[in-house]
């Protein structure tokens, strides 16, 4: 696991964090927020906060008491020990696109289907960059609805022995997911394996399938990242501060449901906050309202004491891997460092504002990500490294390559691409003058022959593969896995 | 002129920062500078440093000393007083691509000419993000060489009235620069107007032609940029602190021999850092070591209250505007933010590591620039940011679209590309599938449209014709501007 040991860059003073905590208590006394499930008023109603219909105001200071019983940092454990991942304090957790519907392979864009997701679980399986495939790297439609989130949670735990993440969105999904992991890993309630990454449906709003989700995985102790998706200009208003303002009352507001569920219970703070291009009413990704809002969501997730989950691996708008797809998911996944995020999902593969995963940028994403990872490793500083001796051999004027330091260092002294190109431009036309994507379809396709599936207990299989196929004709969908 | 109020990103240890310093002055003791001018050799002579042939080995303290007689920030006077330049502190000044022999328009490699160098001196003067044409956005291979700077300045004066950069390669060319500075000024020596960007022999090794135009321009009281080129691996050490402690001796070298000719000269601490792909001995730009440079880079310049030119704006090994060109430029661009660059060079239209100053790449840049500007302003942080009044009106589960606080900023809330888009994939289809370059065609095409000639006195540019055309016969080649 990568351990972002560089300093945070934090451009709120402590003035700006105070007024937006203070607008926080305001937000959360005076508005509040609507809980479409009785049980979520109950517990709420018991804790001696105002309910009033299916809204819920609290009291000053509520939020962030509740949000002090969750762990500062937690280990979720995955299938294979050695991918057991630490969530907060310096830990990075980095995991695929989540949720498009449309898959692009070779420059075509169709809808996904169940064959492309098991190929995007065994290219995050081979990715060391990548700790976790998390749900739903692609939609397969041609899985019927109602048994998908079996089907992905198998194929995640048959094609990787990583941690990967249930499905949040009904009571039902969520069972079943927890019920597979407890049969690869024995009881879970005090030891999680799972992500539950539940959605806001903001402004300052749990719908009641979010909240069966949120209520189910709480019980059952697993990380439940509280996640506010606000655009501001549609789910949020049009001021950066007044959206860090409202994605922590939503963010707390899960957490502390959680923490009235089962105190102590692993909890992220989450945050996914972007512009709307207000000409087209159409999203907008990587520009300077994310970055800004990515260092103060940080700042402020770690004031609460709480593991944070960025708004943001590489994201773009673009409908294509070109320029503007390279700056976009650069800036973005990059805030992610700057600000000390502890779990980057959207961190490979993701085009189109969300709607696309796409192999080419899968590809592309990972080279990106590798570079931060070094780009985020402190350089040794120390008289070894100052190379004086290189300099008494090499002297004035001359050149550096046949020296002893070099010939003894060449092979790892500097970070490496997979995809990106230093050839001069003879060389790269003759090559085919291959611009970046489509060099990331050959590292895609490398990655995927390398791929090896990583050993399952026989049993286990079976047993899994019998709930599945059981559960499946429960819901009225016979399938075969 | 844009001020960057963020915190800077300092990851070095102050432990690091002395053992860096540590290393610059038993570089500079112990190996020292070579020096292939009479001149500079008797001036450290005469300062009390040890001449062995045209080595100088350098006192302990010596180039400290020297240094900090330069002022840490100054002013560059521009032909229109609204474009003059503060360099230090926390002004960032922002020029574009500098010395590619290759232009590429349209996708269209070929070697540039002085109509291309004009498009782009025009380009440079109506984007607002560029405060500088520099000197040489591209070779202008029709005129001829030894003439070239004549042309090149005359240009940069006609088409533009911002600060330019004099020819630093000769003491023929650097007198005619400064002649024609003082045409267009007047008395330049304590009012200066030029940036003179000299760069080293790396390693430790200033020539003849560069040491000719560092004379010159210090002994006329001009803005020397002292830029050590370092390519780790080729012209440095294969590690990072060892670069930067070479990096650190050569500029100060070049800054101490400023101020032994004219001591509290404006200079600038120069910096161009890479990697080196050791497979293909090409250079890599855009990568980890080339942002953590710069990050260190800064943390040295400003303990040495000395501006700082930062090597790197949007810098890419790539030959097409592609994703690698868009993550490596944003890369390099936003490290000379966080690091608190004060001078920008390369920040538009840098292509194939420098051998391309291409079209699309200038208006996709300055974008980017134009993006990171934004990201780079502090958000204001008060009550009323908070909009608390929004949510008020929109309530739970609502939008805010209509909403009275977004119906008030919806223009300026947010910042706005001029190439990237947010189309939907049916609307990108209709449009014709443009990627990013394509589009970027389309923008520097409306900018060069809108250009208009900044006025210039008859009688001025009339004594500017009759200099350079008089000092072209003298040279040779005489030429009709």
């Amino acid at each position: 696991m990568f351990v972002n040991r560089m300093p945070r860059f934090e451009p709120l003073s402590d003035d700006a964090l105070a007024t937006i905590e203070a607008g926080v208590e305001r937000l959360a006394a005076e508005v509040g927020v609507q809980f479409d499930h009785p049980r979520a008023l109950e517990l709420f109603h018991d804790a001696g906060q105002t309910v009033d219909g299916s809204c819920v105001r609290f009291d000053p200071g509520f939020l962030r008491a509740q949000a002090g019983r969750a762990p500062s940092a937690f280990t979720l454990r995955a299938r294979n020990p050695a991918r057991d991942l630490v969530v907060g304090g310096d830990h990075m957790v980095f995991g695929p696109a989540q949720g498009p519907p449309f898959v692009r392979i070779d420059g075509v864009r169709r809808d996904g289907t169940m064959d492309d997701l098991e190929s995007l679980l065994k290219l995050t399986h081979v990715t060391d960059a990548l700790d976790t495939p998390g749900r739903n790297m692609l939609e397969p439609n041609d899985v019927p609805l109602d048994v998908r989130h079996l089907v992905r949670a198998l194929a995640a735990i048959r094609l990787t022995d990583r941690v990967w993440s249930g499905e949040p969105s009904s009571d039902i999904a969520a069972a079943d997911c927890l019920r597979l992991a407890e049969i690869v890993s024995g009881p879970i309630e005090d030891a999680p394996v799972l992500f539950a990454n539940c959605n806001v449906n903001s402004p300052l709003h749990f719908d009641v399938r979010m909240l069966e989700g949120i209520l189910a995985y709480a019980a059952a102790g697993q990380a439940v990242i509280v996640t506010p998706f606000l655009l501001m200009g549609a789910m949020a208003p049009v001021s950066v501060p007044a959206a860090l303002v409202q994605q922590t009352v939503e963010a707390l507001a899960g957490i502390a449901l959680v923490q009235l569920v089962r105190p102590g219970a692993p909890c992220v703070l989450g945050s996914f906050l972007s512009a709307t291009d207000m000409k087209s009413g159409s999203p907008a990704f990587g520009g300077p309202e994310s970055a800004l809002g990515l260092y103060a969501s940080g700042q402020i997730a770690r004031r609460l004491g709480l593991p944070w989950r960025s708004g943001g691996g590489t994201l773009t708008a673009s409908p294509a891997v070109d320029f503007q797809a390279g700056y976009e998911s650069m800036n973005t996944l990059q805030a992610a460092f700057f600000a000390g995020a502890n779990v980057c999902w959207q961190s490979a593969g993701w085009l189109e504002g969300g709607l696309v995963t796409s192999f080419e940028k899968f590809a592309a994403d990972c080279e990106l990500l590798d570079l931060l990872l070094h780009q985020f490793t402190p350089a040794e500083v120390d008289d070894a490294s100052l190379a004086f001796g290189a300099h008494v051999e090499v002297g004035h004027g001359g050149h550096f390559f046949g020296a002893e330091h070099t010939l003894e260092r060449f092979r790892e002294c500097f970070w490496r691409p997979t995809v990106a190109t230093t050839d001069n431009h003879d060389r790269w036309t003759r090559g085919g003058s291959l611009e970046h994507a489509a060099r990331a379809t050959k590292r895609w396709q490398e990655l995927l022959e390398s791929y090896e599936r990583p050993p399952l207990d026989d049993a286990l299989e079976e047993e899994l593969v019998e709930f599945v196929e059981r559960r499946a004709v429960e819901l009225g969908d016979p399938i075969s896995v």
